[in-house]
């Protein structure tokens, strides 16, 4: 039986996404961003006019994905891509799959008009992602990295000043990489992100692939990378070394990181082709086989600097947020496969005289991946939202000289909750969408006992495939300790407004009308809790007795004193765990949202609830009473070292993860 | 870099392991028990002896494992055996193994030496077997079904009465599959377990291969069979079923099924093989790759009827502890190999400054590995032990004629204490080992970040074949209903007595001297209050009042109207968190008794406490506050078919479970 065989259209069958298309995403203030205020003479004409285009585009994609993807999932898992001559040669199954996106003008969704586009919001990107990744992950991850590339670059040009924009006919008129994007929405090459070393995956600080000018001022890049995703592409933005490592202090070694772009080979007229990059191999991996993943050398391999020398993390950082909603995405893909499989089977499995579906174990796994799954697609679709108001609110600014006062309005007050929102956001639900895409499919595995541990039937697939998520584009870990930093530095910042924040959700816990609302102010209090003892543990560590005053007068004492990078030890430890209730949290938040706009989702927040308020009170008392013993150990260790590092010269994680 | 490749010695290296041969086990009784009483000539002379022999085995062993499995995991993991002229070829890194485990005699361990034995005790095969686990989880497995079916024939032989004891010599004078077990116990066959088919995993009820006696009075089976775990074996144990499914009342169709011996093929003298049994196919499975799982038909296929007619299940009852126990070794070998793998990793990997092992989540991870794998084999040796005192001590019982006052006493008080122990500690053993090789070698490929993902570093191969063990020997589903009705039987068959035992637990839980043993009494307290709730939701649905009486009281009410196995919802709703609560508690128990032995080893009982004390008052609050929703959606769709089938006709999963 092939992955999910009897759908013939992801989105049809879709109740929940159909909803979010019809009635849950406030498509109007998303529309008027994405079409510059309907400025173009090519823009859509209305929101509902756009509304009905997208619905289109994604019932499109529903139909190819189920055909060309999903029910080929078990070959695009066999055929593993392999290395000929010095190219790379993928499998059959891939190879048309990618076929029908390009003829089906997929690869244009989401560029400008301007340089052959379509124009659709990246939320619909994203959402065209979550049906090809219901059909097979590692197909999803390799389309993210043809407009996802092409989008980057015109990004860091917009970035570095080398795009122009014609305000008064409201397009963008030129921009660096134009070429290169333009062959990209034609579906004729692809991109890559270089980061990861041999020696360096979460700590780029180690990177050690150079970048030096030559005499005629050309770049050129040497040395080797690895875990390079759809690492074949024709255009590599590579992050290179210019400068030495700049001593030990915290952010050292980042800041002599620099961005380039490389064309990694040239189709010449007779039908060779000169490359410039050598594929040294693609790895084999234990699952997500339909992407690749390749290792790469680099030698005197000619190079275009993006941006100044030395900003290479920060330009990373650029688009971080949203290469990490993608993998959320696929996530999604995934626990929507995996949920619709178990329950298929649970339903025609009869065991002691019933379908085990009914049996009450079996009942509560499936609807506990079920909410799961409503609840992390509310989450993504809210942090997609935000993160691309804040792009296109961004690029809006762009058109000052024209902006209404409407528009002024917006900038001013939605763009900065924009990217509050969606830094907040986002490193939760990478986090959490991986963590449950592999939770979830091992779930499925196991409601299918015996067949579910052969080939067969493509459950086994699903967990192999879902592993590599919580370990590409930042792993679990790093987005915890990401969490951790931003919301408790927030806190060091203003530890008034947090005092504020605390009442205000103790006062709803108990006052609001909606028991949801109470509810969910409940969750927000008990994540409040949990911050404020690790501050406060965190802090007594510095400052001895400032737990013991008010928090309202902690600022003064902490501003001077307190270095999130150094004595975190207490909320490094209980990163994983505070993560853990901030999702839950955010998760509330955004179904509460919901339930208010349409009354048909209290339900679901309602489930949500019913497992998320034991578990936020079981971390909670985790956070606050546990943890000692691991702390002395690991105190003892470093002193017991031979002297050469301590705890206070080392740079902690952190400090890298979300400068 | 191979799987655990450092390391020439799996028990040398192992301080834990070593432990329980010098001090963590009671020797004594356990090798006078296998001794019969010191009784044949040829017996160990003495305590001493017999442990210095078995140290020396698992010290064997422990090489054997390093060289022959260990160092050659990835070649068992890609040398998938195959169908070839109707025979299986296994891969050469497993057939060198066997090869070397055959010259070590290591087949002969545990057989009586009447037979050609060593009668080494069982726990030492166990032991043994976590040390070929450590190296491949097939490996092990494959091991295990030489002994434990040359062991099984042996059980059943001695069950139905077919076995002589030569009780003045103190000695088996014969047994019915002798030559079998010789050829076994050799390592020139090994045998398998036949049971699953296609339409009957955990339900038994369902199986449908026949066995008919022609005219001659030979049985004769025919049917397919599936998941034959060494189903490529000369001799299977089958369950047929002889008579047609006895109605729809509870434990129908079990009552049909019968035992068989069959010969699956003969080596003649020629040099050619006689095939009785058809290999169908080996499955392509997720992992486990030098296991052999076949798909056998058998087609008037003579066989020898063992026991009585429709006695079947029962027979598959006598080993299924033994079988269980085996499984939870292999966990333990995952869990011992998925730690040691990871610690080497995270200690060698910088990142931040220090390497990853001193990184606070990745410290508190490796901890709470460690932690676990300490705990699960202390609940593994005391299952273990208990199983084998039961069985041996069952022997013991045949020389009636010769017993001393000591050991008539022995069987009076310890059998049937070593009988309620193992009855109660496999399932959670089962489940405990099961969930936790999965969850750590996931962990373990996390910890290992990118390197994890591919095939290089063998990480993920263990969570391959970790995740066949939650599903084989009965599922962790089938091992928490288990629990749980045994369990809440046991409460409504004596409820004073489990008033009684609530009791002592609070007194412990306030007044014991030692600490620990107050923290582990109230992890007993919390068990209790589960079960309570429990069977009081339980008898409530039933009986509408009985849970506002005083628990003593319900006796009288409960014993005429309970029936365990209808309107048992709300348990088997709980049923996994009620064994994750009965898990702590065993471990406990087990710890505090190493404690008491030895005060060395309280601080794997604090630091196991220190996990576990939330957990189950977390699983108590899930237990006493959720679950009415599911039950009422359940309760809603049992209506709303068609009337076919209601909760009351319909026997539940745990009423054949734990028959």
């Amino acid at each position: 039986m092939a992955n999910n065989a009897p759908s013939n259209n992801f989105f049809a069958d879709n109740e929940d996404l159909r909803w979010y298309v019809d009635r849950g995403v406030d498509w109007a203030p998303l529309v008027e961003a994405t079409e510059y205020g309907f400025r173009a003479p090519d823009a859509m004409k209305d929101v509902g006019e756009a509304v009905a285009f997208y619905r289109e585009v994604l019932e499109s994609v529903g139909e190819l994905s189920a055909k060309y993807v999903g029910a080929k999932s078990s070959a695009m898992d066999r055929e593993h891509p392999r290395v000929e001559g010095g190219a790379v040669v993928e499998g059959r199954a891939v190879t048309e799959a990618f076929e029908a996106f390009r003829g089906a003008e997929l690869h244009r969704l989401v560029f400008p008009r301007e340089f052959g586009g379509l124009n659709a919001p990246l939320l619909v990107y994203f959402l065209a992602g979550e049906l090809i990744a219901r059909g097979d992950v590692g197909a999803m991850t390799h389309f993210s990295f043809h407009a996802g590339i092409g989008m980057a670059m015109l990004a860091y040009s917009i970035y570095e000043g080398s795009t122009k924009f014609d305000v008064e006919g409201g397009r963008i008129e030129s921009t660096r990489f134009q070429k290169q994007i333009e062959e990209i929405c034609r579906g004729d090459a692809w991109g890559c992100m270089v980061i990861t070393e041999p020696d360096a995956g979460s700590d780029m600080a180690r990177l050690r692939t150079k970048a030096e000018q030559d005499r005629d001022g050309t770049w050129r890049i040497s040395g080797q990378k690895i875990f390079i995703t759809s690492g074949h592409a024709k255009y590599h933005l590579v992050i290179a070394r210019t400068e030495p490592s700049s001593g030990d202090g915290p952010g050292a070694g980042l800041d002599g990181l620099s961005m380039f772009m490389v064309q990694a080979y040239e189709e010449r007229e007779d039908g060779s082709v000169e490359r410039f990059v050598t594929i040294d191999r693609v790895e084999d991996k234990l699952g997500h086989n339909s992407s690749v993943t390749a290792a790469l050398t680099y030698d005197q391999t000619p190079a275009q600097l993006v941006g100044n020398r030395g900003d290479g993390f920060k330009y990373m950082l650029v688009l971080m947020n949203n290469a990490r909603v993608g993998v959320s995405f696929e996530g999604i893909g995934i626990i929507e496969a995996a949920l619709r499989m178990a329950r298929e089977y649970a339903e025609g499995r009869r065991s002691m005289g019933k379908p085990i579906a009914q049996h009450e174990m079996i009942a509560d796994y499936l609807d506990e991946m079920e909410t799961d799954l409503l609840a992390l697609r509310a989450l993504a679709v809210a942090s997609a939202y935000a993160e691309e108001t804040a792009q296109k609110l961004g690029i809006l600014s762009r058109f000052d000289a024209t902006l209404s006062d409407h528009e002024r309005a917006r900038l001013a007050d939605e763009l900065p909750r924009a990217r509050a929102r969606s830094r907040r956001f986002t490193p939760l639900l990478k986090y959490a969408t991986s963590e449950k895409a592999v939770e979830h499919a091992r779930r499925c595995v196991q409601i299918h006992g015996g067949v579910g541990y052969t080939k067969e039937y493509g459950a086994e697939k699903l967990l192999r495939d879902a592993m590599v998520l919580p370990i590409y584009e930042g792993t679990s870990q790093i987005q915890s300790l990401m969490a951790m930093k931003d919301t408790l530095n927030g806190i060091v910042k203003d530890p008034a407004g947090f005092a504020r924040k605390s009442a205000q959700c103790a006062l709803r816990a108990r006052a609001a009308q909606d028991p949801l609302e109470r509810r969910v102010a409940k969750i927000q209090s008990l994540c409040r809790a949990a911050e404020r003892s690790l501050v406060a543990k965190t802090a007594a560590d510095k400052l001895g007795t400032v737990r013991h005053l008010p928090i309202g007068q902690w600022k003064s004492a902490l501003s001077k004193k307190w270095d999130p990078k150094r004595d975190f030890a207490i909320a490094m430890l209980h990163a994983e765990r505070l993560t853990k209730m901030l999702i839950d949290e955010a998760i509330c938040e955004v179904l509460l949202e919901q339930s208010q706009r349409d009354p048909a989702r209290r339900p679901i927040l309602e489930r949500y609830l019913e497992r998320c308020e034991i578990r936020c009170e079981t971390l909670l008392k985790e956070i606050t009473t546990t943890g000692a013993r691991i702390l002395a150990m690991l105190a003892k260790k470093e002193h017991g070292d031979d002297g050469a590092s301590t705890a206070s010269s080392a740079p902690s994680p952190v400090s890298h993860a979300a400068e």
